[in-house]
């Protein structure tokens, strides 16, 4: 079996793990107040040149989604989401599990626009009764979207313009973010990131990382006692240098960069033999996720041999499957996979 | 500088960390639905003697309790705890978070006692206006206490007997349970807790793990959709093979008890040679944890090379402060100390 | 100004005004422990014909769904909800409050039908990835829904039939129910909505009482502790016998049910009236919520003597209002309307 | 059977049950936004001599407190108050509910000091670890307290600028504050009250009215936004407009004061009776709560004619029982109860 199911199936980079045996002897103090956290995050201060962001980092994408939407929303105000939002399908309602709703909005493979937003917020501002709704109080975009798309600088900077109009708060969800950096044709880089958004966070879980999620908050409104709010969420991890030692080797001399463009190579080698196969792509992505349609048939015989995840059923006869590549995807394993497309 | 202030500031025991070189090529489903976690899920059992037990690897203590509890109470009930529990002290309202109020009674020595679990159930009960409090509706305990002592057999039957005549599900917060095995006179092994609790976890954070708590639900009314309730609160690791893959290590050979009696073989060592050194121990402990009550003076001096953690200020002169060794104290840093001390 | 904005603009029907001055002198315990509590109690069992029910008094709708769905699910469930539901659109998030999704489905004239919830419940089921999705935990309708339309017996039966298959608790929405049970043309009585339910309500605020909800639980798994839950809320009215002695008067001789076939009286001569006057009618219903299409230039003009609710802008042209009447209307105030219309 | 068990037995004052009447013809818009209703903020705006106050009506004290509470701490924080606090006692919850937990200190009958409060937000502050423990977010206190206590106007002062200097906002609960207005002794005036506290509520259920609590915003900070926190707590009655004219009848022309008067007279004619019965009092109070310590067997003979609360039971010949007078009290009444003390 091999597995193009998620980009999380292996372990971490040999960097890290050959790391980890480094440190085996020092000791530090807990939940991340040591000097490899530090380091870490001061490298991640020059990576998306931003001197005065507070930086933490997380165990999960779930829990730092929960506890930045938790830290921004007042309890009558909800998050703007595409309706393919992780936080909006896949977090089995860890946003409303803090009281918040998500309010979605229909993405256009999986992308928000400034126009939508600035809609929801028109409409919710005149409607005469609009104390008995839920107020629309941040906006969280994925970059990649779930459905592999990235956003254009262009239509960043129109959000982040609309956002900031409105008061509402943007925060990105980075969880692919290395592959995001890395997508065919981008023009969006984590500097720009970090000056569009309010807050956003680097994903590691996927891109290197036996696990972590470097959480950037740019809004200084919302860096005190951030690191209350991670404690109260069970967030805070008790050996954290363990994340602090994982992206300093992700960003000291650029590893996390490299790894998003592997991941981006292998999927890009994957297209060109989906698309010699003959099999229509759902989305035009240039992201280390690609979502052939299928014939049913084909999905069953590769489903002996390939691990991937079946993600929409647009007809009696064919599937739309998603197959991810990743940091650690090796390009035999792609070959084979060609190969038994034909 | 050498740390004595917690259990938990190194990386993990040689074993696991070379496990984890190991396994870098292998890919796993993610979510702990792999056989490495599965394998680990068995030893547990087999350890606890528990065939029947669900076993789910979560990443840290203050999510353990909030998830386990989150699952037991209804919306009116709250958990009893020791006024020193770790859930009324220092998990900055995690248990609040999830609408739940933490009932505390007075502990001795960090313990509750079957009679005032008893008490404050029928002092509920025959409350005329019960209605307009917080009703129990479940028992927290922790063995080891946050104050290093634990509970006799004797104890633990007694109170598991009330509890369950009340109806009052009872978890017990097993963060440093390798210490607490191991502790100096116990007669409590696990086996007895799986039989007398319904639901407690065994720590591998403080216990030689990276990270990690192995949650334990012997009681089949908590069993249903635990894995949603993880997933909400955003703890359901997405490598949860890295779980799995530790306690594999740990409970494959009896690693884990071994690691619990090297701690506690040195807190005894430091024991003796706080009392060689005069100093009055605040707590009877037979665990890892050894909180000496020392002048002021002696306290600043010994700061200056080893860390510790202020507990409580008894007097203007003195200090109790709390000491803990770990799985990976080594002999002449205890020594170390026990010079300093002179 | 004549007010068919709403049905609840006017204070009490008369009965209950008097009664109020009647029982000044009385003394009552508090929190509907009361004779007079426990009296309506007992008219609404006989009037439900179900005499193992508990029923409650709340003051309001918002409450009563927000402390009934809180007292059903468990953390990681949902309740499936018709998207024009008013726990899905006009509750300012009170549902999320309680940490719960409203998981929507595409109403039909503010309908579900069992089919729709039985996929709903299959879907999640059979995805391999559930446990990141919120699980369906019950079902919530309205009855009038908020398009003024009824289910019939046959319809009602099919989704407690499935809701009873699928494990989902029926829950009830009568804020209007009043209005309901008079509705041309039901088949639907209280008996069967108190079969077919696992709880409901009976509106009081906005069928003559001053305020008031009367929740009925059926299905004896909810009804232990029911009290601490509306307590928690807030709920739990220090005053609970005037809420017993509104709906003594509505039930002690049927008035509840001939202010219903009031209002819909009314409002039947109304949609006559709408209809001559060549309005089309948005939603077909026979209840007090009339929902014309009408040109802009006659809804500016109405305005100005009428107060009524601007529902939907489905052209430049015309908007969608809704009309309430109510127990209060007067024959002479729909008369104004109509001839405001010509 | 003479009811003193509580102050909310009886319905409303004649002038409020008249005004119903009066008004029983006139059609108002729902959720507090008619002219009635906006009379009684004004008159409740000169009364607190604070003509930029926010003032909102909600129907019960713990809902009022559950509002405003959420409405003013971030999630990590908690809110301080006497052990003896209606919020940390009677609430079943309501405050954890909203995720926060309630700090409590050791009240001396029922009271805080400013010392307190800046010992605790100090002790905070210091603490190393402060971030494992939730953050002091603001001050609740009673007048009159729990136990029938009132703060002078210096203790009023100090406490408000503690709370000041240390930014936690000051938060007074006045289920009761028409009787704490008229208390023997008070030298603490309602502009006092708006003057030192950043929020408070003026409780009309125990006070003349039917039920409703006016609360009281002059923090302009916590002001935007709060009919949204009402709403989604389901607490935005529909008929508004019930509240504002009860608020009406007791602020129009000092029918408040002089409620709260009758009531504290009833309670003082009744504490001479109770001296002079030889009876030693608990908590020494000039206000409508009243709480002798008397013997048990006395206790069984009063309970067959009159309902009282059972409050201690110091040792095991006695009990401290609450008897509590109220706008209704009648002189008569008080007379049997001290006749049959003899």
């Amino acid at each position: 079996m091999i597995r193009f199911d998620c980009d999380y199936n292996q372990s971490a980079h040999p960097r890290i793990l050959a790391r980890l045996q480094e440190i085996a002897g020092e000791q530090h103090p807990g939940y991340g107040t040591d000097t490899r956290t530090e380091q870490a995050r001061a490298y991640i201060r020059t990576a998306i040149n931003a001197p005065e962001a507070d930086v933490h980092f997380l165990v999960g994408g779930t829990q730092a989604n929960a506890v930045l939407i938790g830290a921004v929303l007042r309890p009558h105000q909800g998050v703007i989401s595409a309706d393919t939002g992780h936080i909006a399908t896949h977090e089995t309602g860890a946003i409303e599990a803090t009281g918040h709703k998500v309010l979605i909005l229909p993405g256009t493979e999986g992308k928000l626009t400034a126009a939508q937003i600035q809609q929801a917020y028109d409409n919710h501002q005149n409607d005469p009764t609009h104390e008995h709704d839920v107020q629309p109080g941040m906006v969280y975009i994925s970059h990649p979207t779930e459905s592999g798309t990235v956003y254009t600088l262009a239509e960043l900077e129109a959000i982040s313009k609309v956002c900031r109009a409105c008061h509402l708060p943007l925060m990105l969800d980075g969880a692919r973010l290395g592959y995001g950096l890395a997508a065919h044709g981008t023009d969006v880089t984590l500097p720009d990131i970090a000056r569009l958004c309010d807050m956003f966070y680097i994903g590691g879980t996927k891109v290197g990382a036996l696990f972590g999620e470097a959480v950037v908050i740019q809004n200084p409104r919302y860096q005190p006692d951030f690191r209350y709010l991670i404690k109260r969420h069970g967030g805070l991890l008790a050996k954290g240098f363990l994340l602090g030692v994982q992206f300093e080797c992700l960003f000291e001399d650029g590893l996390y960069f490299q790894l998003g463009r592997h991941g981006v190579g292998e999927a890009m080698y994957l297209r060109q033999g989906l698309l010699v196969a003959g099999l229509p792509l759902q989305y035009d992505t240039g992201t280390n996720q690609q979502f052939p349609r299928v014939p049913d048939a084909l999905a069953e015989r590769l489903a002996k041999d390939f691990a991937f995840a079946r993600w929409e059923k647009p007809n009696e006869q064919e599937s739309v499957i998603r197959l991810c590549t990743s940091w650690a995807t090796q390009r035999e394993e792609v070959d084979a996979l060609i190969a038994a497309l034909g």
